[in-house]
């Protein structure tokens, strides 16, 4: 299951303020023991969070590897799925860790989805105000996109994502070959992200994916690795221009505000992020070319072939009321003072902000995307 | 009671990396609307978090004054003292402030001593992962230092301050005429920080603290004002140069290797935090008499001035034994790798870290500070 690679692709260097940087690895958990010395960790303690899914897939290569380098290894799984980003796993955290006697060089790593990320990740944050993280993802949407850049957090009642703060890695360490055990749905709907990745802004590695989108989906590991480190490439170059989410991190919102107000509307749980993000992607493809020719476009013009590549996700097609997807992108404005602005592109891999959009656009968009 | 004072000292200004920066203003509350505009911060809703001692006594001159200016202003009070560093008062801190609606640029305000400085401020580093903090510290302590350098945090079962996350201030607003409400003890307490930064990098400071003693002690404004203000330009320089605590930092923990262990043998809330970090410094004080020395010290030769300076702090001389003492600093060590390093002066204002000194030493440092 866990068998290297032949040959791994070169790593991703993320590269922060004041000097701060680190790798992005897509290579065997085996290989923790010298990326962690690499990046300047050292123990003997070592936390490890996962899941109660991951852990008995994939923390006995990880622990052993570790084990074998010297490291003392505590680990702990939390309930897997989204209801664990909770104030009550993050507290449960702190006791657990304060309980093993770690102190500010203790390495906490988070081997799981973008669920034990996020919320190890904001353990790490918070732990004697910041502990080194190391994130080992194991889904899709965690390896090219959740384990890179710092945000963690859990949900509040008032909605995802509301309480956590930036707290980078130092060192990210994504074994594709761990996505094996993934089922279907979860290994397509990380796709989405990908394929978004490649629209904002790498049209080669958006043809690449068109082009070997079979052996990518039959997961085959000489093809994985490399289109999930260059779609990993593209975040960590976002990141790097933008580390706290001022201006250019809003790009990556590409399909996410349609796909935010889909997955409310179909009612949590019912799409998954990225199939709703997929069906987004389409109405923004859609809105691009509305925008572009300055009316509500018939056809996708010269998005027709990003538009291809998104139906491969194939997602499935909710039957939902336009003015209901409406008003929830209006309600989701209050967040923000300056109004509802859709990540639209000018051509693939030149995206842009744009701002008081027109509702017949919107409504042509929504159209599109849910009859598409 | 907050009668502006005829003239304000200027400004500290704090320098942080990536061209961040904030002022320390000693200025009356009502000057917070003036002071907000040049921070960049707008509303028109802004948070404050107080306790139930000091909202009833300063909050109505805050709010006040910010609604004349347009602010919506919500405020909430959280019970007065340490118990409030607490994961519930926290969570109710969000559940608070999500319910009113705030966005990322929302300010919360901090109205209060260090705990709700620490606690509100842990509250703005994690809602939607920062939003902007304004500290109004209202106690000695809190106005030259726990207001500046962006702890944050909350206590757990296992010790203080172990839940955090660093999170610096947009703007710090210190009104010296709220301390007239201060208890004696208090406000004593407080001064032993004042007279800690003097003793490790301001000589002329410790001068005028020691010659104007009394008329400070009488909180008269215009003496109180420019002294606090120069205890908080020292910790504003060494946060300058250690953003994230990772050397010079550890300058400002002069006398609480000591404090520490005295709090924790006396029972906490026995001794003020300040009387133990006062009682600290006279054991600090001999120590570096003994290693300036190289033997265990009969008198503090040079340091002998900085001694009188810190005896007006009049600190109570515990009954406790210098066995349980020694033992406690030794637990302490478990939180760093090196070892319990101990701050001393080579000179007043020339402090280092000193490493592995004889138990003889300090057996003589604990004595002379209990019987001092
Ligand atoms: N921090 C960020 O920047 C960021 C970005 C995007 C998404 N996210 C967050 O990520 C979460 C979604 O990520 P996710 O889909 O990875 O969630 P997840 O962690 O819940 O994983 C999905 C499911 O797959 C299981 N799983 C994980 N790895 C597996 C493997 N290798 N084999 C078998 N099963 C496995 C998990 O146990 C879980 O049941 C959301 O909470 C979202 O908010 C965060
Ligand atoms: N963040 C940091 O860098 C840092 C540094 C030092 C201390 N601290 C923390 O600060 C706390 C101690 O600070 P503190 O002594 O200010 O605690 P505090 O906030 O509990 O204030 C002490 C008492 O004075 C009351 N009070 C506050 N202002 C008043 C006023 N103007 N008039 C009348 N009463 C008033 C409070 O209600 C409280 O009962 C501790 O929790 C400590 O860990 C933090």
């Amino acid at each position: 299951m866990a068998s290297p690679l032949p040959v791994s692709p070169p790593a991703v260097h993320v590269a922060l303020s004041e000097g701060r940087s680190y790798a992005v690895h897509f290579e065997p958990l085996a290989t923790a023991p010298m990326h962690l010395r690499e990046a300047g960790l050292s123990g003997p303690l070592a936390l490890v969070v996962t899941d109660e899914t991951v852990g008995p897939l994939h923390l006995g290569a990880l622990a052993d590897a570790l084990r074998a380098d010297g490291w003392t290894v505590e680990a702990t799984a939390v309930p897997a799925g989204e209801g664990s980003k909770s104030l009550d796993q993050l507290s449960a955290l702190h006791d657990w860790a304060l309980g093993l006697g770690i102190d500010r060089q203790t390495p906490l790593l988070a081997l799981g989805g973008g669920v034990v990320g996020d919320l190890a990740g904001f353990a790490a944050a918070t732990l004697l105000r910041g502990i080194p993280l190391v994130h080992l993802p194991t889904t899709t949407i965690s390896q090219v996109d959740s384990a890179i850049g710092g945000k963690t957090g859990i949900n509040h009642a008032t909605g995802k994502n509301l309480v956590g703060a930036f707290h980078q890695p130092r060192l990210v360490l994504a074994d594709p070959a761990t996505l094996d055990t993934l089922d279907e749905r979860a290994f397509r709907s990380g796709l989405a992200e990908a394929v978004k990745h490649a629209l904002i802004s790498d049209p080669a590695l958006a043809d690449r994916l068109d082009r070997e989108w079979d052996t990518l989906v039959a997961r085959q590991p000489d093809v994985l690795a490399p289109l999930l480190r260059d779609a990993a490439a593209v975040k960590a170059r976002v990141i790097e221009a933008d580390e706290r989410e001022a201006g250019e991190r809003a790009f990556l919102n590409f399909g996410h505000t349609f796909g935010h107000a889909l997955e409310k509307e179909a009612g949590y749980g019912t799409l998954t992020h990225g199939e709703a993000v997929a069906l987004g992607m389409r109405a923004a493809l859609h809105l691009s070319e509305s925008l572009r020719l300055g009316q509500v476009a018939e056809a996708l013009g010269p998005f027709a072939e990003a538009d291809r590549l998104v139906a491969r996700l194939d997602p499935p097609a909710p039957t939902l009321a336009i003015d209901a997807l409406m008003a929830a992108t209006e309600a989701d404005k209050k967040r923000t003072a300056a109004g509802v602005r859709y990540v639209v592109l000018d051509a693939v891999g030149r995206p842009r902000l744009a701002a008081d959009v027109d509702d017949a656009l919107l409504r042509a968009a929504w159209r599109y995307a849910l009859s598409a």
